[in-house]
């Protein structure tokens, strides 16, 4: 199974195309387009997405991360083996935390190029026959490879609103099993509870839970969080331990 | 075939991971992603929406309709056989309009649960495993149910918009083929007359139609009926006969 | 392989009936969403879109292409076959600058129609059926046709932007190819120069650059073109010679 994750959004042209690559190239693998609207060219939000939405994933699956301000310049063009899944993409930070929470994993930087490589669609020349490749069991040309520390610190959770949802929900970057249920969160002034659904709280009130992928949401029952908190992606999220 | 029905929205990542499952799960079956924007939370419109819509789908298609602002609370799992179809989903009202207009249905309330439940996305968890079964030809464990009434009266037909295209054009839950064409249709104020197609009236004229899928569609030739008459999902609809 | 190139949005129903009929009648063709939101109605726009989207897919891809503010009315419904590639829609200009750029290419008006045929939707009822026969290799009853010339002069390269993606680019319906690197390019009175790729500019800069498909693209590094520009689709673009 191959499976996107990009910046791409699903309106234009794009990722109609890595379609077109990938059925033309892995002929008969399914390919899910997990997720085309992390937040524009913010690898870091999409960096802590990836893990949560990638582990449903089964083993074997090969993913195409494409969150690539940086294309057409030197950056290189990696793949990670990372607990059986491949992640094929850029090599500026997009990977780092399911590498950094991998119990194995191994780098490579793709040598491999096309007759006819794009200087700004290397998802759909680059990237996606990669990806093809491992699928057939072909190993492009590559090198080991040591990624550099992303710019500024990477904490190991991302107390950030890392995704806003069509209902409104903020995303955070904050894995809620290391969050007690006794906690707080705190977004734009606002303290907020704890709660497991939406129904366990009142009409119009806002509280955190474990998102069905394990991420820290904050929502508003039968409202917009987004909306009443003023919030973008970005906004800072303190978690407070009672 | 398997269908989705969802008021996910395209955007985000619950599409890709309900298709993720079902690749696993069903792999081989078509899975099309029929409508995904049905209102937020909106039992009622979305109701009257999917017959409209599961119609031209050919007799064994197992249907995945989420339409669940109550998920993680005690809101039954329901399958419903009608017309050689299966629909899986919430027992909250969502497949009451298709059951109701059934020749033959019966409905079974789902007992089986995956080993992994989350609070919030049965659409994942639940549904489209049990979805995959239906396709298997493995019957998931349940037993027979009986839908209470829904809430407020559900008349046969749904006088009100009940969704916007992209093109602005205002859906009704009202069957067109029992609207004689010397009917006209009054939204806002607006009273406006039957046309076949966009062709048939003046550039900026507004007028009502059979649409595609058999529901009474109000447009403007040329230009955008939300906006030309201020409507919104919900905005009542009356039929004027002559 | 089929793929589809039209401008019914990703929104609401309309793309999934068009795969509920593929999978139906063309089962186990890769049908890829090319392009569905090309500017509403906007044919022109399309028409030189179109080619530059389409030549990526291998030869023998049958297009299914929509954008077809006519429908219901008596346009015809035409095929186009050019380049080892079937092209299938309404025959209203849609597919001039395809058939013009052709090496080799036959028109044929379709003389079939469905036992059902809806006033509002022929690429569900007419074209896809028509795409999944050809797919299938059954040749649709149809005759020798000759397009009209579309209304008003069609270049052969538009100067116009004729679609703005998720980042704010402008897409132009000039072939880049034809540029040369030393020209200038000019949008709402800003002229801005060539950079192969967005590192090669300042942050903030604007410049012009050939897009992956070949196409004069209009960016801005870091930033949102249409804004900066306040440029929407149809905006007169301006290739300054040196």
């Amino acid at each position: 199974m191959i499976a996107l994750f990009t910046d791409f959004g699903l309106a234009g042209p794009y990722v109609g195309q890595l379609h077109a690559v990938l059925a033309q190239q892995a002929p008969g693998t399914p390919v899910i387009d997990l997720f085309h609207d992390v937040p524009n060219h913010d690898i870091r939000a999409a960096a802590y997405l990836l893990p949560a939405y990638a582990r449903g994933l089964q083993p074997g699956t090969v993913f195409v991360g494409v969150v690539d301000p940086g294309v057409g310049t030197d950056r290189p063009a990696v793949m990670l083996h990372a607990d059986h899944r491949w992640y094929v993409g850029p090599g500026n930070g997009l990977f780092e935390i399911v590498a950094r929470r991998a119990q194995v994993c191994e780098w490579r930087e793709i040598l491999w190029r096309p007759g006819r490589l794009s200087a700004s669609f290397h998802g759909r020349d680059l990237f996606a026959p990669v990806a093809a490749m491992l699928v057939r069991g072909v190993a492009p040309e590559s090198r080991s490879w040591t990624p550099a520390p992303p710019g500024g610190a990477w904490p190991d959770d991302l107390a950030e609103v890392v995704y806003i949802d069509r209902f409104g929900n903020l995303l955070t970057g904050i894995r809620a099993p290391n969050v007690p249920r006794t906690a707080r969160v705190q977004v734009a002034g606002h303290v907020l509870p704890h709660a497991r659904t939406f129904g366990e709280v009142a009409a119009g009130e806002g509280f955190w839970y474990e998102n069905a992928n394990g991420l820290v949401e904050i929502a508003v029952n039968g409202g917009r969080a987004d909306h009443r908190f003023g919030c973008t992606v970005g906004a800072a999220v303190d978690v407070i331990f009672v």
